[in-house]
């Protein structure tokens, strides 16, 4: 059994206990006994895959988490799913953060990713095109446009997660999950997190 | 004496007390013996703007304030130039912070402008392709895509100007700068801030 997430970059799969990435439309050739189970946030890319494989299963419908919030992509859901207590940080093309309690979801919001920092900076003006850095001092006022663009976007994200998990425990995910967990005491990173939720989900319905 | 501040999406206008902005491809006609006193962060725009009055003087070099900062813009130093000792936010396209004491710059940094946000949300996908809303509950876990973003972006920045000044003067200008004034008690919103600058320094040089 294949398990594929589909974001909105990439398309990540997890095997035997083992996670890789591909480009969407770069997909290598699978086993063609071997069913995928998939989850996707991008129809687009969700046909590359199909497209690419005899068996694919869209288990969506079954991520199913209790909340209150309309309109939870199903990435979400899944890595909520394998977390019982805590706050979840995905951290790819968005950030997105979901706080659960007693396996219910109570909320979450949702940040720019820092590529998108960085298209959105050079969208405003050719100036401000520049790379962010992720070793940008947090602790001193910025003396140039590369570190002023890097300190307002690392900083916000940093500042946003700390008010609002506080004491709780903090599950990082995603592309830029391992660099932004490394800012918070009551943190881990595991990059399986959605993969796990897609199994929990998977147990109960196959 | 006209004074006009070139930006990334409007020209902004000062006479007599009053202010204006204009699109840059419909600026209006202005008295032809009337100089206008400029500075400019917008090559094209400034284009539009030399090519619709006969007399205009770029003062950029003039807006000079003591910094170590390299490559700040001439609008942030004019708006500096109109505070001793505060924190100079302007909210526009981008948002930019600035830090003054005694006179001097002591640093800054830039974020997206709301607007920004919302594009760069509507870039990675368009389920996230909303409006942001001002009224949004900040102090409450959102429970839908639209509130999600909203947080996301307003209390973000709502959350570095917060960590960045502390107990200092905060002084906003900018389209959005209104907003976000009222988020702070030690706050006034300015919006001839740039244009007292660059009276302040036309006084020395004119």
């Amino acid at each position: 059994m294949l398990l594929c997430d589909v974001g909105n970059t990439f398309l990540h799969f997890y095997h035997n206990g083992k996670i890789w990435k591909e480009k969407p439309y770069a997909l290598s050739k699978k086993k063609e006994n071997l069913p995928i189970y998939y989850i996707s946030v991008n129809e687009r890319f969700e046909r590359c895959l199909l497209a690419s494989h005899p068996y694919c299963v869209n288990i969506g419908e079954y991520i199913e988490i209790e909340s209150e919030y309309k309109g939870l992509g199903v990435d979400r859901r899944a890595a909520c799913k394998a977390v019982q207590d805590g706050v979840i940080i995905d951290a790819g093309s968005a950030i997105t953060a979901d706080i659960m309690q007693n396996g219910i979801h109570l909320g979450g919001y949702i940040m720019p990713g820092l590529s998108a920092y960085r298209k959105m900076c050079a969208d405003i003006s050719p100036v401000l095109d520049i790379k962010i850095e992720p070793s940008v001092n947090l602790s001193a006022l910025p003396q140039n446009t590369s570190d002023a663009l890097s300190f307002g976007a690392i900083k916000s994200v940093i500042l946003m997660i700390k008010n609002t998990t506080r004491t709780k425990k903090i599950f990082f995910t995603g592309g830029d999950g391992k660099f932004f967990a490394r800012f918070f005491e009551n943190a881990i990173y595991d990059n399986t997190l959605v993969f796990k939720g897609m199994q929990k989900a998977l147990e109960k319905h196959i």
